[in-house]
């Protein structure tokens, strides 16, 4: 079964294999793929669509002299196989194991970390100069999906790549999707390049016409610079590529391992920046995968014999289901509820809204700064669009965010999904910085739904307030709370969730639940400890927050699932400033000013010292007692 | 002089007029502009650079009912003139005055605000979403540079509007600059479209052509879609619109009313997206702004008839030339230093790194995002590049620098000109969020210099941390202290600036300066107020603060030119919290949750009451004296 992956220990290895060889390789790594992802999970379709590039790039080029950025790096698996690391398959995505992106300290071969879309031409050229400056001689690769090719820095990238005329080899790997379904101009044109593969055999053709042009029409010999780029737009394809100053080759097929290699070796060749337009097929060799790349993108654990089955009943919905089902629910009552995703209508449960009304939902492609000032624009004109984008890569929009939605006050609602700790991504993908990132932004408001039942509200909230709202929520399930009938909350009230005397613990977010639990085991130490939800982290309850720091004998203990900088335990630092109020004991818990790498939620909050036992350790110790009586917490202290 | 101006009271009254009579306005709006922007300061030359097409867009479209949206907005004048505004121009850009931008509240030609680049295209296409589900009937027009064209999310906007195929139109207005040159492929590209601008009359040639091409050779017949793209880019010179989903028109000279009128009536009756190419000069028709636009592109007062001179003589240098002059001297030590411009360069004081080390020199076009991923790529390969953008637009590059440069913990050097109030420019250019949006980034280090020596020695810090830094400092002239040799700063350190046994004053940046001028008054009053400057924001100076802390009779009082959700003030708070100091009294002083319009940095200051008589009024109020015993400050209390 391994009979050719066990002899690779790295990509030297691949250069003493035959092309039929690698052709069985790749299926050995097909069926490698398929076993361990299944166990681990991870991002399997977008890995099985490159096994013969990635074969076929480490063949040709010598990395790591040579260098290889992946561009987001969930595909970076056949990669990491092929650099000596297929034995750490089994920790993939692991705490401690091995990372599902590339990591540069995991491997020399992994030369630049990615996560989000469209970073890695920019890199790659910031490679390719450095090279030139200091006189080395090697190649700087890019391997770019066409999704993260709509991402504008991308296309920034091209541009200054193109003047420069430096080396560069830019893989465009052409799967047709981003996530799901790619849309825009530049995916009907790669559709209009793909429709006619025949580029090799059509270049003698051309030739032809070449001779014949000059012919034609006697006027049209007055602008021959014009014919000649037409001539070229026969020759050459990727015109559009042509244009920004690349080689454009292409298209090839993806899966088969020699014209890649043929293509690969004739790009070496090549001076200056070159566009290699790359076929393939997401899911390739596993055929549930070939039908449902979506599903298989990122998945969790599976059995491959029994695809699995998503069941809607008796269980405890996920927050993005909530998101799903309250925005349609909305946009029935307000026609002028409308929806926008940078490329993520499943993932931030837009799918059901794009179905129930298609002409009021937007997928704008992986361009979350074009997908704000849409939204902006189409709030001035009397709109309220929800912008579904995950925490994290509303990074991408700060600007956008700020500078035309906040400044203009418009009703624009966004919907942070994966905010937290989302686990098995790690620090690329964490949401961790969004209160801090939105709360300086004069206009914004921000809501932090506790549960599944505050984040309807919460949207309903948002859709109500004549103004920008953000919304953020975790990944994955509910805590499993009964659901009323959504309604707009009282502006800018939180909530008193538990009475308690001596400390008060404000909470945001499902840590309100990890505070109660808390106040519960500090209860039976005889101490009355109150739980307090803000709801809102933005403004901020002012009458709710003085009582409780004004009632509480020890003092307040804020806790978020976000930096403490900046963050929403700043935000109360902040208010009792503001307000004079001085004598009271603050302390925050949160997130310490370090990345937190992959993991799982639980193992990670252990870590991070957010359980239950450690908050009531710390209040414990606000109180003036000390640790060492709290046996639970000595057990997992170190 | 004023014959047809003074006729123009709104855009109707341009339909009244002749093409000759157009013209004749044109030369009268020239004169006005350049005798209103000699007087406040302004955008001369891009506006003198629009003068007919703003007058040919406000002749054939029906505003406010059609939406003519301008990107960046600097080039809004001949639009404000036109649009019954042009009696306001005495107030341009002054407090209360006329904006130098797009201003829904000045007027409802003002359809949406800009101020950063390469927004417009983005908001057009919301609007004309918007216009399509209302069943309206208007159309929509952003007017965009070449320059901002290059901005990543004009691409990604072009891209969704390509492939919604609605009706909007896009001026592509192509003055072969940004503020300075334009670089990339794309602006090769557009010159290239240039050299040949016999659009109308080529159009009738290609025809000739069409008929005759399937007669050409046999086997080519067989790619009949190809052969018809070959033919289409001889109609069409800007395939790469063409290819995205636009009908391009053009290029047009945009100095000639006449075939500007007929290109804009064209492109009415097209449908779906039109791109019209046109072309103008920055500066047109003042010899002295066509020869030096990036002078005259945004210019204080200045005399018409006896150009500005800049003398370098016996004047206090500016941050800018300070930053300019480091790290030029930087450079010639040590060959790893590379500097990295967003179309900024004289702006940013890197037009003499460019001369000194052209090769060692990345001017990336307008491209923020591109600008800190590609400097990412150059750290990674062993340089320490410096990224010189202003603090506002380096908003557009927030996820950038926290997830490719923080992430892997890069030496990137950020120099953050204009941090900050701008003045003039208003709330989008405000360098005031910062200090909150990198102080939460892991590995993030934030100094503020608090005048032009301390400027050089951040930036050698900067230079010698292998890590992240960001210096910020502000617009305009030092604070005119003697320069020092630059030499690295002690990593983390403060300095006691005044000694103080009642009050501690920590302030950051030139506010330094405001605060001993409130310390002294204060000592005339009996008190003993000390001044701090932490230097670093991040990491703050713990043995120094809490050393303030400890000694401050009455407290601390914080002080920044800076919002003060997240910033330098809660910072301190932070500190204070983490280390248990909960003692103390702290006053933060910054700038309030609200965006800060456009004005005179002084008149601004004493609206925010940042000025050292209100800071004296605070500190006396913290030790328990009213403010009414201070005189100098109910003058200036509303």
């Amino acid at each position: 079964m391994d009979k050719y992956l066990k002899k690779i220990s790295g990509p030297e290895d691949l250069r003493k294999l035959s092309t039929k060889d690698l052709k069985e390789l790749a299926c050995e790594i097909r069926s490698f793929l398929l076993e361990k992802v299944s166990q681990t999970g991870g991002h399997l379709a977008p890995n099985l669509g490159v096994v013969e590039l990635s074969i076929a790039l480490h063949t040709i080029y010598d990395s790591p002299r040579d260098k290889i950025i992946w561009d987001v790096g969930h595909q970076s698996y056949v990669h990491k196989i092929l650099t000596g690391r297929h034995d750490r398959f089994d920790s993939l995505r692991q705490h401690g194991g091995l990372s599902g992106f590339p990591k540069t300290s995991e491997s020399e071969h992994d030369v630049f970390q990615t996560g989000h879309s469209s970073t890695s031409i920019s890199a790659a050229l910031g490679m390719a100069q450095a090279r030139d400056l200091l006189g080395e001689k090697h190649h700087v690769i890019a391997v770019i999906g066409d999704g993260s090719m709509t991402g504008g820095m991308a296309f920034e990238a091209l541009n200054h790549a193109g003047d420069t005329g430096t080396d560069l080899t830019v893989i465009l790997n052409d799967n047709e999707m981003s996530i799901s379904q790619n849309v825009g101009g530049l995916a009907a044109y790669l559709g209009r390049l793909r429709t006619d593969p025949k580029y090799f055999r059509l270049k003698e053709d051309v030739e032809l016409i070449v001779k014949r042009i000059p012919h034609i029409g006697g006027k049209v010999l007055s602008s021959v610079d014009r014919v000649k780029d037409a001539v070229k737009s026969l020759i050459v394809p990727g015109m559009l590529f042509e244009e920004l100053g690349f080689t454009y080759l292409g298209p090839v097929n993806g899966h088969q391992v020699e014209p890649l290699l043929g293509v690969l070796r004739g790009a070496k060749k090549i001076k200056g920046p070159v566009l290699i337009h790359v076929l393939t097929k997401k899911g390739k060799g596993f055929e549930e995968a070939e039908c449902k790349p979506d599903v298989y993108h990122g998945i969790g654990p599976f059995n491959p014999e029994c695809p699995p089955v998503v069941s809607k009943q008796n269980k405890v919905p996920t927050y993005t289901e909530i998101v799903s089902k309250t925005l349609v629910n909305a946009a029935k009552k307000n026609d002028k509820v409308v929806a926008i995703t940078a490329a993520m209508a499943s993932g931030t449960g837009l799918d059901c809204f794009e179905k129930e009304f298609p002409s009021r939902f937007f997928d704008v492609g992986i361009a979350e700064q074009h997908a704000v000032t849409f939204a902006a624009g189409l709030a001035k004109r009397g709109f309220h669009p929800v912008a579904a984008i995950y925490s994290t890569f509303l990074q991408r929009a700060y600007d956008q965010v700020l500078h035309d939605v906040c400044i203009q006050n418009l009703p624009v609602l966004f919907a942070l999904d994966r905010a937290g700790i989302v686990g098995e991504d790690g620090e690329t993908h964490n949401g961790l910085f969004d209160l801090s990132y939105l709360r300086h932004m004069p206009n914004m408001a921000v809501i932090v739904p506790r549960d599944e039942d505050m984040l309807q509200h919460a949207l309903t909230t948002g859709l109500k307030h004549q103004g920008p709202v953000a919304v953020r929520y975790p990944r994955g399930k509910g805590e499993g709370v009964k659901l009323k009938k959504p309604k707009a909350l009282s502006w800018g009230r939180g909530e008193e969730i538990r009475q308690g005397r001596d400390l008060q613990i404000l909470a945001v977010g499902p840590f309100v639940y990890t505070a109660l639990a808390a106040a519960e085991k500090l209860e039976k130490r005889g101490l009355s400890v109150g739980v307090i939800d803000p709801v809102f982290v933005k403004p901020l309850d002012a009458e709710l927050i003085t009582r409780a720091a004004m009632s509480a004998r020890y003092g307040l203990v804020t806790l978020e699932e976000h930096v403490l900088a900046g963050g929403f335990g700043s935000a109360v630092l902040e208010f009792l400033e503001a307000n004079g109020i001085s004598d009271v004991t603050v302390k925050r818990l949160g997130i310490p000013d370090r990345f937190v790498e992959q993991g799982k939620r639980d193992t990670l909050l252990e870590e991070l010292r957010l359980t239950p036992e450690h908050i009531a350790a710390v209040c414990l110790e606000m109180t003036g007692a000390r640790e060492q009586e709290m046996p639970w917490v000595q057990s997992v202290s170190e």
